[in-house]
Order: C-alpha cells, then sequence, then structure tokens
C-alpha cells in the first residue's frame, strides 16, 4: 500500500535535505549553535534540577513486545573483591549491563527510520548494516542542549493525561504555547508532556505501552515552522499511537526523522518538572540532554536534566 | 599488611561520614546546591561546547586485562525491519548494548570501593549484594552539574602529558588552579588533567591503560580543603598507578570514596576543552556530566558536556 | 520460619555427602559409572531420535518474572561481511547471544540452591561468590550421558497432563516404571513427564510457568532407593509448585540438590518421546545431556537427544 | 578479484546442492541416518567418556581481534538469595551469560559464510537478515551424533603438533585414516587432529589463534568422496590459515559449508582423546555433540562429548 498523496504533500512542505549540506548527519541539531544555547542558558535561573530520566532498571517499562527491546539488566561482575587479597585493603565492586538502547530514556537516531530506501538526507537506507549506522547515528548528534520549553498539552486542555489515544495537533502545541505564555524560537528544545507517564508510575505498564496519546500529522508542520532542535514526548512511541490513517503507520517518525532530520525523544519522565512549572507559571529551562555516544548507534540512552 | 598510620591519620582528617546525616548516601555531591549551580551556569559565556566522552565503541579502550569490564558491543536487533511488511512504508533499525558499566567515561558510584567492611559514611560493604549497591549506588547521586574548573596539571608543570606514573600533589592543583587564575570553590567540579588521553587518541591503549599519572595521596587533603564536589581525570585509574607505597594499594579512591564520599570520574576526554583554555586563558565552564541512573549501580556511563 | 522436623529426618535419610569423598563435587552424577554407561548404549537400538531442548528463543518461556532470567537475545555482529570486501569471495554472518542460564533447556548444578549456608557435600554457601560456584559449578559435572528412563506420570495416572499443582508421589513414580516395564537402576537418568510441556507448546506461556506439577516430598526417597544419576522433568520447576506445606518452600530442590546431590534438569521437552514410548511400549533409550561447562556456573544449557 | 578457475571447478565437483531435494537446509546432515547412529552406538565399547569442549570462560581463547566475539562472561542474577527472605529455608543462585556463539567450541551453521550472494542449497544470501538465518541456521542441524572417526594427522605425520601453518591434503587425511585402522563410511562424523590445542593448553593464546594448521583446498575432494557427516577440528579458523591462494581467502569454508553443505566444527579439545586413540590403537567411538539449539542461529555452541 503506497503512503497517501497527504503524507507526500506534507514530506514536501517540511523537508530540510540538503539544508545543512549533502553530507549533513545531524539534521535540526544543526540549530543549536551558539546562541541557541546562550539563550539555554540564561533559562537557567534558580538552580533548581530535575532528572527527566527513568530508572536503567530490570523493573523498566518494557514487556517484551519488541524482540531485544530488553529492560537494562545490571549483574556484578566482582562484589568487593580484595584487590591485593586482604579485605583490610581496597576492595571493588564493578557491574555490567545489557539493554536495548530505546528501553527506556533515550533519543532515536536519525538513522532509526527509513522508507523507501531512504533516511535524512536522502542517504540510502542500506547504510545501515549488521555494523550499525555508518550514516546519522547518535554518534554524530554531539551535545543536546539548549533552552527548553514544556509544552504540557494536557494541562492546556485541562487534564491531568490526554487520552490514550489522543492525537495532539498544532492547535494543541500553541495552545500549550500559550499557556506557558512562550514564544517557541529556532533552535527550542519542546518537551510534548502527554501525562501518559502517570500511567507509568502507578504500575501499569501495559496502560503505558498502548494506546498512546502523542503527536500528529496535524502537528508537523508547527514544529517545521516554529524550526524545534529536537523534540521528546513522556510516552515510549512519541506520535500518537494507533496511528490515524490506515496508509500511513507512524508517518510523524518519518516525517521527523527521515524528512526533517528532526531527533525524537521517549520515556522522558516529565511529571514533576510539569508540576513545578504549573506552580511558578514559567515554562522555559536550561535543558541538558546530551545522549551517550554509541558509535554508529541507533539510538541513544540519556540522563535528561531541566534547570530552572 | 594493615594499611599504614599515614594513611589512618589522612582518613581522620578528610572524613566526611555523618556530615549530610547518618543516612547520606551522596557525599560531596550534597555540596552542588542551586547556588553552585547558579555559579556554573554563569560560567557558560559563549555557548561553544566541548564533549569529554569517549565513544561507546568496540575500540574502546579496555583490552581484557579486567574480567567483564568489556568494551561496548551494540548489535542489531532490527535492521530497515518494514513495520507493516512493506518497505515502502515505516522501516525501523533497533539496536541492543553490552558492556562493562566502567568500561568507558563513567563515575563510579561511592559504593564502588570498600574496605575494612565499610562504604561510605559507615554503611556495611555487604549492603552490595549480587542485585548491587542498596545503598551509595548511582542512582542516587542525582544531577552532577555546576562550575566546571581545568586543572591542567599537565600544562601547569610544562608538558604536553606527565610522565605515566607521576604522582600529582596538593602544590601540582595549586600550580593548575593558579595558571587557570581561578579559587576554586565549594560545590566546583574539578577536571584534573594529566595528559594521558594522548596515549589513547594515538592509539597506544596498552600504555594509557598503565602506568598512569594520577591523583596522590599527597592531593587528597586539597580536594577536602577546597570542598570539590566530583572530581574526574583523564585516565582509566584515576589516581596514580603503580600506586606510592607497598602498604597502601590505590588508597586516593579509599579516600574519596569511602571517607569523603568524593565521586570519582574517569576516562573523561579533556584534550580539546584543555587546548580552548590555554587558547583563550579561561578555565572555567558550565559541566553537565549526570550519570545514566543505573539502578543500584556501582557506577554510571555519563556523556558530559563543558559549555563555554 | 525454621524448616520442619519431617524434612529434616527426610535429609538425615536422603543425604550423600562424604558417600563419595569429602572433596566430590559431582553427588550421583559418579553413578555414571563406564558400566552405567554401557548400559544406556545397549538401549539404543534403532538409532531413532529425539531432541529434548527447547529452541533458544527470545520467544521462550520466560516472562520476566525472574529477574534477569531472560530468554535467550541472539544478535548479528557480521551479516554477510565480506572477509575482503569483496563479496563475491568469502563473506561471513556471526552473532552472539545473551540468555539467563536457566532460561531454557538446562541442568541446575549443585551449587544453584543453598539453606542454612550450606550446599552439597557440606561446602559452605559463601563459596558462591560474584565469581560464581567455586564449588559444584556445572564445570565439575563432566558428561551427562547413560541409560534414559521416561517416566510418563500422566500416561500411568490415565491423563494427557497431570492437573498443574499435582503433588508426584514415590507410588505414582512406580506407577510410572510399571506402565514402562522397567526396574530403574543405580546410574540410570530420569525422565519424569508431566505433561506440562503441552501448555506450552499451546502457548500458554503463564499457565506452563505456574502452578506446576512436580515431584513432591513424598517422592524424594523414591530417588534415592533407585539411585537415580540425575533427574529432569518437563516443567520450569521441577518440584510440584506451589509448594505442598508452608514452612517448606521448594523441598525436593534443597533435598536433591543439596542433600542428596542430585543433578536437576528443567524445561525438557519430552512430548514427541513420550508419544513414541506410549506407541512401541518402550521407554528406555541412551539419553545423552552433558551440559555446556560453563565455568564456575549455577546452571549449564543443555541440548538433550535420547536414541532409541 | 574473482575466485579462480580451480575453485570453481572444485566447486562443481563437490557440490551437494539439490541431492536432498531443492528444500533441504541440513546437508551433509542427512547422512546422519539411524543405521549411521547405530554405527556409531556400537563404536562405544568400555563407556570411557572424553569431554572435547573448551570451559566457557572469561578465560577462553578469544583476544578480541573479531568484533562482539567475546569470551563467555557469566555473571551473578541472585547469590544465595533467600527465596522467603530466611536464609535458614531455601535460597538460589542463579546467573547468566554473554558470548559470542563462535567463541569457543562450537558448529558453524551452513548460513555461517557466503559467496556471491549464495549459502548453501542456492538459498539467497539474503535469507540471513538481522533477525538470524532464515535458512540453513543451527536450529535446522538437529541431533549431531553417530560414529567419531578421529584423523590425528599429527600423529600420522609422526609430530606431536603440526607447524602452524600446515596444510592438510587428502593425502594426509589417508595416513591418519590408514594409521587408525579404520575405513571412514559414509555418515561418520571425522575429528581431524592438528594438535594446535596444546598451544592453547600451554596458554600461548596468540600462538593458537595464528597462524593454523588445518584442511586445505587439497583435502575437500576427499570429505565429500568419504560422504562424512561432519568434520570438526583442534583449532579455532578450521582450515590453513593464512590461506594457501592470494585469489582463494578461506575456501574451505565455502566448498564445506557453500557447496557441500558440510557443517564445520571449531576449537574442539582433542588431546586426552587422541592420547587414548594412540595407547588402545582404536580410533573410533560414539561421537555426542549436538549444538545449542539457537532459533535462527550462525552457529550453535556444544558440548561433544566421545563414548569409547
Amino acid at each position: 500500500m503506497p503512503l497517501p498523496e497527504e503524507f507526500h504533500a506534507l514530506a514536501r512542505k517540511v523537508n530540510n535535505w540538503g539544508r545543512w549540506g549533502t553530507e549533513d548527519e545531524r539534521g535540526t541539531l544543526n540549530l543549536l549553535t551558539d546562541e541557541a544555547v546562550r539563550r539555554g542558558v540564561a533559562a537557567a535561573r534558580t538552580g533548581k534540577r530535575f532528572s527527566l530520566a527513568l530508572p536503567l532498571s530490570q523493573n523498566g517499562p518494557q514487556l517484551g513486545f519488541i524482540p531485544g527491546r530488553i529492560n537494562p539488566i545490571r549483574t556484578m561482575i566482582s562484589l568487593n573483591e580484595p584487590l591485593t587479597g586482604d579485605a583490610s585493603q581496597v576492595c571493588f565492586s564493578d557491574d555490567m549491563v545489557v539493554m536495548g538502547v530505546q528501553a527506556a530514556t533515550h533519543w532515536d537516531a536519525l538513522a532509526h527510520a527509513s522508507y523507501d530506501g531512504r533516511i535524512y538526507n536522502g542517504f540510502g537506507a542500506a547504510t545501515v548494516t549488521a555494523a550499525g549506522a555508518a550514516r546519522c547515528g547518535i554518534d554524530k548528534a554531539g551535545p543536546i542542549l539548549g533552552r527548553g520549553v514544556l509544552l504540557d498539552v494536557a494541562r492546556a486542555l485541562g487534564v491531568e493525561r490526554l487520552d490514550s489515544g489522543y492525537a495532539i495537533s498544532s492547535d494543541d502545541l500553541s495552545a500549550a504555547a500559550d499557556l506557558a505564555g512562550v514564544a517557541v524560537e529556532p533552535g527550542d528544545l519542546v518537551l510534548v508532556r502527554t501525562g501518559q507517564m502517570r500511567l507509568l508510575h502507578a504500575g501499569d505498564k501495559m496502560g503505558y505501552l498502548a494506546p498512546v496519546a502523542g503527536l500528529s500529522l496535524r502537528s508537523v508542520e508547527w514544529m517545521r515552522e516554529h524550526d524545534v532542535a529536537a523534540a521528546a514526548t513522556d510516552t515510549v512511541v512519541f506520535e500518537v499511537f494507533p496511528w490515524e490513517r490506515d496508509d500511513a503507520p507512524l508517518p510523524v517518525h518519518l516525517l521527523h526523522l527521515v524528512e526533517m532530520g528532526l531527533t525524537q525523544g521517549q520515556n522522558f519522565d516529565l511529571e514533576a518538572l510539569a508540576a513545578d512549572c504549573a506552580d511558578d507559571g514559567i515554562y522555559t529551562f536550561f535543558l541538558s540532554a546530551t545522549p551517550e555516544p554509541l558509535a554508529n548507534g541507533l539510538g541513544g540512552m540519556v540522563a535528561p536534566v531541566a534547570i530552572k
């Protein structure tokens, strides 16, 4: 089944191929200029910090539906082992970890999604091999930090949590920006809150995983027009799931990652930050969210921190 | 062989047990107050960024001497896999990773080292089990960010790289602070440069691993007096190796992690940052270096970024 | 809660500590003498083979209830990679695997279970460390092969599958031996069929995992009297689960592994073999079931084959 | 560089495509008929057993030259953990393992090698994907057991160990069969001893890995003429390395795996077995060497046992 003309029209509108050169592998992260970073730094006023990462734990959100996307398993490789054989001297405990890169809080690399044999900037999908992403891997992203803006769509629509399956539109994003009293600027890092994370906090993993409120086809132009540098949500899918049109599965992944080169973040825990923003009415902050530089990685774990 | 009295005397001098309460598991990270963070933010002036992380790669620094401390191995769990079976629609490439937590750029958790049955704050070493660190795990650290100060000891001593095995003293640290023109303040994050990373850049892994220039017994009081929040170096061992006194193996680990509760970072790549500091004469910056919150982890991977 | 006197009395009766010397780490596997092996070889008459192993697959029986006991995840480390860069010459595809040792078809090492600080033969439980089993690890087992006897308890009791939670007694084992027309001899390898595997074949993983029909306290003397070399079942728990007495959790593990030194096998797929035995009335065969020799392993994966 | 005509001529001579049907994925393992298995069983006379597996250990033979082919790392997921919280009752120690499938003693799946886009029986190399071998995976092999014949080439040539890099010919194999006094029959399992394992036993891993004595182009017809069911050696490469002709890298892999469908085994420890055969002059035995049935695996770990 071919993708519908509506999708292709939108793709043409938001496409960024070539915008930063034919060899570019970073897409909208190029918008993180020194100036954008300074704007981000200026948004840190009080020094109050919010960690947005899920713990890396075997009790993480994954339930095994995606083969290999396993919750982090951390095991001991030494346990109070005396270096010299004498426990009154130095002893060490070390560990190792195995995990699905996309299991917890992470950024998708631009190479994570493809269609019609292409990834971002027109590179062939075949540049992704068993050795990983030769092009547009997460190791090409570099530091992801700048001004963060919380778009609390749930609060803007007057609910604690969007209905699972709610499709977020450009109007919803504008409403959230209005609530925040913020004009989103080129190079901002946007955190879109659905409230879905409340399900995970409440222990409802199945409910957390699906269905999922998220960005819809009708939100993509907004992201392009505002020249957002990267966007993350508090869900596992990022976009609305199930998808809206039978003939366009997970279209936002394709429009963001492939067409725009917009790096996407998932499983960001926005609850404590959102409560604070609601409290003081300030929805901007410095966001520091640099992924682990996995060589040729299709994604990268990240421990994001917001500083207000 | 008992640890020498000199060690114990030093331990008593620098000890921080109880300083932040009997239940404290964060040690000197408590010095990262809102004020210290604001001081850090103020040190970001231009927005120029420096990534201090080694790539997570199977070509990483480990050579297999420490069983289980393996370089990161990232393998594909799906490769341009069409979600609906139709490759003209959305296809995904996902990966997983297995690695020694301490293999590349990382922070040691306070629970990483013990002696005489104790970890930081007097908790029993037996609180570390096959399930990891019940106390003082890296998941207790929280955000690590604030004002970073580069103490370029190599440059202060007029060399590109300290001799492998050079033992850094308090005087050396003071000389580097003088070079930097910085008064290190409580809650600062200190990066100590030896230049050892040049060996790794040059492909000399064996040389990089040992011997190692690093902090010595004679540097510990300096760290305590300046109330440093956390310290990292550009080596795999952090302290000088081989150690100086036969009767005190790896004493700085014990004095930092166990006695002071000072979180230590290893394998920070300081070369590009150091070149820039030498260039503009400015050795302070905002340092964002929050570890992956591995539940009960004995360490945490980190992708540190300095912003000048 | 102390273990009940009934348990301790039984423990004294079946105990094998010291029987094969104070340094023995193999327990009843010592009964696999050359003669016992020859008896096994003689039981292979037609050459017909039955694989008793579950596939090592991410779709394996584990559902995540036991942290770390993950189904096997096999990923590619190279994929038709041309050795010389030229795909018209030799290309290789390699893989790696990560799995819980006890995830699929496996033998428990004697060191797998302990109580009151002891494992088999009185060795301290503390001989098991983060480095694994210094004593009684699976690497001490050696070849496990000899005469296999299928005790089809389900068929002996006239059902296709024992009720989940059914507690198998000595009488049941005798009934199955009668059905088989076999006198179990010292050094035989006994496969006890409950039919529970049918649940897994039918896709009912939850039903397969619990509750479980299995060997009960009232079967242990039978195993000891017949001097069985090793025993395996077609379930994940091996013994009846939930256990029969509140004050004696999983007692058969303790009596077999710790007291008798009887190596136990789990998740053996006995369905095809059982059908053939029912067909031709012959319940003995050569069983070849040597575990992977994992150094210091608490268990070992095994690909058992029965030859009739 | 195209493969030379000599190679192609040999390929045509030994090719088995279609011999067992167009859908066959087992190649010469089809020769393991009931009769061949009975012949194997008859070769077990005394019941004496020899384990041919290397221990699965982090001290295994791999030195890191092949990315991802890591020695087995076995870590604890529980350590004498009381099931009910009471250590006077049942406690469990469990483990997990991560390893390169081809790291220690293993069989290559037929899908392990390809050239010109083909694997065994003409299936496309593209049937191997990130999900593994859809065709000719190790899970298709089934039980590998039958009559084993030790061809002790080193002994036949009057040395303890063949020179590293020695290229074994058909004449050498015949000489070893003569020494053994055995006529190799269709469906036999052949173990070719070079003595290279002595280097590993002596701790010389580098010497063990390369160069390697092994089967050469001039041995392939012998294997085909004798209709061997599977062949294994005591080296890491199986065939002679470095290869003999610049224009034909690792040709035996292609001729065995791709053209003949002959399953190959590596890292079989033949030392103790060979000593016994030299002792009693009997070079045949029952060989039980069924691989772990890794779903879609490109190879399978195996714990082979010879019974004389």
